[in-house]
């Protein structure tokens, strides 16, 4: 009988080591003056890959394709901020307000990312799984869409992967599929979204519109680049990271400590909206 | 007579918003269907800045030039991780075994890097611009680097940024300076460092040696490209996270849950050492 | 269509404070020179209420009677803490040999408890609530217990609140059991368990035993104490901050900073076993 | 040459176990059947101490006596919350409100627990500690008190211990002297603080008053009792997870998700101020 993960689960002490113990890693070798990411050495990555390519190589295994590791990017960048609201940045600049170290404060705000912040991402993918389980037994991307939205539409439900709180068009959405596009890396995930998109808009009344937000877009992107749903997860959070960590400074830099945050009571002060020079590709 | 920071520092509750309570952020402008990161919209970022680009046009207000972007991604890979071994790692590995959330084991992982373990760079910050002072008042490198060493020496310390525990030339290290150099981009701060690694060196007997680590060249490359000691500090955190995401990954995937993970008792079983593709810049 | 719950949930920045928009609390009120609890002076509360029974009153809202106090201490207690194994304390031992403050250290251990270490409450409230509903229907005890182990036993799975990795007799649980016998409070929920273990044990074969552990005691009690799951939950985490923030100390006072900690290879130097003294009631 | 806190700092691994390797623990022995807590079985404390005397057994190694015992109740109820404005709270309800789990918001809570907030016990025990030089010196309290006061009063700062932005007289501090003295357990940190508040008092003019606080009263109880700093330390944190466990569960229970929390705009609707029932103590 399986009692493994009980209560206080302790294992009793052994002191002679067998082979069975040992246990493997295959993401990094260390040895003297050598350090080997999944088999590249680590000086020759540096300077050759972006830290968004060899996020990739570290978390899936290989070197991505120059244009996936144009998607990759464009993903990473996409979530590296949205400004102060969200309640993990609030989280993380009330502990910065306390004078904490900034490991700190990025560590308290990312235990926000979960249900209902970021967390949509795995749903979405498991929707978009669902949606084409239909397709491949020969139903259209629309009638597999209808089917998908039956239950959100009569629960009055937005499907995972879809509205803003904010936006009623999230600009960076459609910029990844726009790249997706360009790359003609766009597949069977993303066009089960697009048509989820057409049918619900077309079902919804009163001029409403619920556009895909990024979840959305980096759940189809993901499946369509065959990146696991926990893999998509850690794509979130390794994006937000400079975001809070940014915050979390200001706050240092800017403010008085121990001072009450209000969420609503704050204006933008930053440089006025600007244009990337041409010349960056 | 200043209270402000006291026990549980609790303002009075004022229900009326008065103009000084506004409080400012540069950062992000959030706005209807538009996302501003530093002024720029984020989905023009998406595609044409990477990852690393927008990291650094978030922290420091301005897109860097292509050379500055270069070292940016370069210091971001080379921190990127560190095999099972670093106690950060294996506090992400411990809280993963528990079945906790992804970004539980990256908080937990983070709460490690500080006066021990990637703490080193604002002193080692701190430590060249010491040097750089006598410098900038006549003394040579030279006379700099040995006025530094004195009291490190005499207590038989490694100054900060220099020396590993595992390695006896640091290939990171060596790495990112080779870079600056081809870039164009080494100044005082990485002058500084090598005048304190030649002198050190010197005067090291019964054939010891030791090297510049990786804190200590990123805190040099960070002073020449005027990046404040918070901000290098950031760029650690930033840097390492996928490395523990990818850790606390392998062991939710590989391993039963509630083991007993001893640090010594593992194998490497990744791919072999192999070479980038030439076509790879 | 619901769609507050997604991405980066934004509220659009409001300026005029709407009455609706104040919140409320019923734990404790501010005012000058005054602190209540639930209602009750802070400084009344200190010297005539015991730390446990002051968690009683901030979590429940009452205070407790004197025998739901002492059950109240005894399973606070009880969890206290279980030595250096559970990977949460090594994790909060890993935090603390990178020199991390206290603070960063607990935080770290805390995080690990989840699904498989002490997460196990409130699914065996929810186990004992099933088979009290077959009671309630008319079945005797024991054929409601027969009833609930169906389904574990065809599985050949623990059920939730039995069996211990080390202990096959969990002294805190047993002790626990006994002392709400004497203090009259053991009811439905306890019989409940107590039936579970008696036709759980008869079915085994191979003179196998599972005991009720102390997450099932503690389901119990709580059950028959009227706390609801979660703040049973919560009673985990109060219970084992100080058992993560004795190793945390111990770990910084005893040890040298960035050691490799491994769980199998220490023994215990504390006192030998020892009885408390008699005249503590 | 000392390298050994250097970067990632990587012990060479070895697969041989030196008795060397060894490490101790002297806090709780885990055998079959058996927790022994500094030698005591946890089956026989759970009954016999209350959690607050367990605590101190815990961290300090010694059961205390009925006196000690109380004022240890005392110091733990006396920082077990502060409503809903410190920093850390507001830290824990962000968190709640995005749907962690418990354990979650009561990390992010504690990662506020630093330099400005609960940080002043180890600087106030210092600051006691060197007034008693004086003293042992041949001065007397007010003259030992006058010289701590030169620094603060020049500098027109409180010294630790002193002060509350928000009350003029801290309640939880006068009790916890109070019962200090009725337990004969007052002596000279106690006197030297009160000496403290005396002529810092005297010099204040514009009827301004210092008062001490909950920081400072600890501070100086444990001065007397014999428990270090580091100890103290741990005492707040303790004290304050019950409160921030209160205040993320009453988040989760009684709002939205994902709401903005202003910490100006609430209102208390628990209970009115009530007394405790005589038969207490």
């Amino acid at each position: 009988m399986s009692t493994r993960d009980k209560a206080d689960s302790v294992v009793e002490p052994r002191k002679e080591r067998r082979k069975s113990d040992e246990w493997r890693t295959a993401l990094t070798c260390i040895e003297p003056n050598k350090i080997l990411v999944r088999g590249y050495p680590l000086d020759e990555v540096m300077g050759r890959l972006t830290f968004g390519e060899a996020i990739y190589l570290l978390l899936l295994g290989e070197v991505p394709s120059p244009g996936i590791g144009r998607l990759m990017e464009a993903m990473l960048v996409s979530f590296i901020d949205h400004g102060t609201t969200p309640p993990s940045t609030l989280a993380a600049r009330n502990t910065a307000t306390t004078g904490a170290a900034l490991r700190a404060c990025v560590a308290a705000g990312l235990l926000g990312f979960g249900k209902y912040h970021g967390g949509d991402i795995e749903s979405c993918m498991q929707f978009l799984d669902n949606g084409l389980d239909f397709v491949r037994k020969g139903a259209s991307y629309r009638k597999a869409a209808e089917q998908l939205l039956e239950r959100p539409l009569e629960a009055n439900e937005a499907p995972p992967g879809f509205g803003h709180r904010f936006h009623t068009r999230d600009p960076r959405a459609a910029r990844l599929f726009q790249m997706a596009l360009e790359l003609e890396l766009e597949a069977e995930h993303i066009q089960m979204i697009r048509a989820v998109e057409l049918v619900l808009n077309d079902k919804l009344v009163d001029g409403k519109h619920l556009p895909v937000n990024i979840d959305g877009a980096i759940a189809a992107v993901c499946g369509d680049l065959g990146i696991p749903p926990s893999i998509a997860n850690a794509l979130f959070i390794i994006s937000r990271v400079p975001g809070i960590a940014a915050h979390a400074e200001e706050e240092r830099v800017r403010q008085k400590p121990m001072r009450q945050i209000d969420p609503k009571d704050h204006t933008y002060d930053g440089p006025s909206e600007r244009r990337l020079p041409e010349r960056r590709k």
